[in-house]
């Protein structure tokens, strides 16, 4: 096993300049989707849909979804953006007694968001998980049924140019409690 | 870049059989926890703090807690649990003010567990993510402040002998609409 799981870490960051003139492969999209597709989830209830926007015309449409408060702007220029909807989980009976069937289906989301980060990532793609949304103006126009929760969207593409960034984040010490 | 985070996600499963014997080096379980630290969330509020329970006689306890009938029995043998719990987020104002600011928690712990599976992965161990808790008796063992939530706990260790699944999965056709 090679451990360099730690070197996507490190070089994916959430890229908000994507270049408009580098399309993303169909092909690599269905390399994260299938990475997504293998994700694990709470009694294997894969409670997930993913809708593709692919054509300029389409994404466009879909970035005003996202774009309230001039945020989220540089989606526009996405060479895809994945649309992840939370479909209602079915869970084993003995842990759907104990507990709201949906209870995990966000934690799921969130799993099943970072293996597309990390795929795209690995085949060279940038990301970028959009948590605001229009919901009910995404689910017009891109016909996602009333059911269905959207729950975040991925935008993937090359960035106009790489960047590294040092992560911000609060230092181990603030996160972490070790018990002997 | 490497394009082999697909070959992390054929090797994980969620194990169920840990070699008791085989203990998981401290140093192996700060560099998964350096990997969850490092995980995007939004509006980078990171609501995650993990307490990490190492010895065997906490790993009973703690066992216990996620045990009931007959559930996750394969706990005891752990090397490692980490008892992952979401925190208050603090959002940006832009975003706060148009959602619940907890909207996006459980989404962002979902990613920071895939951070410490993938990382376990590409270190050799073997993990699995357990849902089911009695989360006030988890809290009283672990001193867990009352204001968290403890979502999850993820099980570490050496498998007793490597398995290989094929993943059962719902079809892609069903999990995908392309959009042109």
């Amino acid at each position: 096993m090679i451990d360099d799981f730690m070197t996507l870490v490190q070089a994916r960051y959430s890229c908000r300049d994507y270049d408009p003139d580098k399309p993303v492969e169909h092909e690599k999209l269905i390399q994260c989707l299938e990475a997504a597709r293998l994700a694990p989830s709470a009694c294997n209830s894969q409670p997930w849909h993913f809708t593709v926007v692919e054509s300029r015309e389409m994404i466009l449409k879909t970035a005003k979804c996202l774009q309230e408060s001039g945020m989220n702007q540089f989606a526009d220029n996405a060479g895809a953006l994945i649309v992840i909807n939370e479909e209602p989980a079915i869970l084993k009976a003995v842990i759907a007694a104990k507990m709201d069937s949906q209870s995990y289906a966000q934690i799921d989301i969130g799993i099943a968001a970072a293996h597309i980060c990390y795929e795209a990532a690995s085949l060279g793609l940038n990301t970028c998980i959009l948590g605001w949304l229009n919901e009910d103006r995404i689910k017009q126009l891109l016909n996602i049924p009333a059911e269905k929760t959207v729950r975040l969207v991925i935008a993937v593409g090359y960035a106009r140019e790489e960047k590294h960034y040092n992560k911000k984040r609060r230092p181990m010490e603030e996160i972490c409690d070790f018990i002997g």
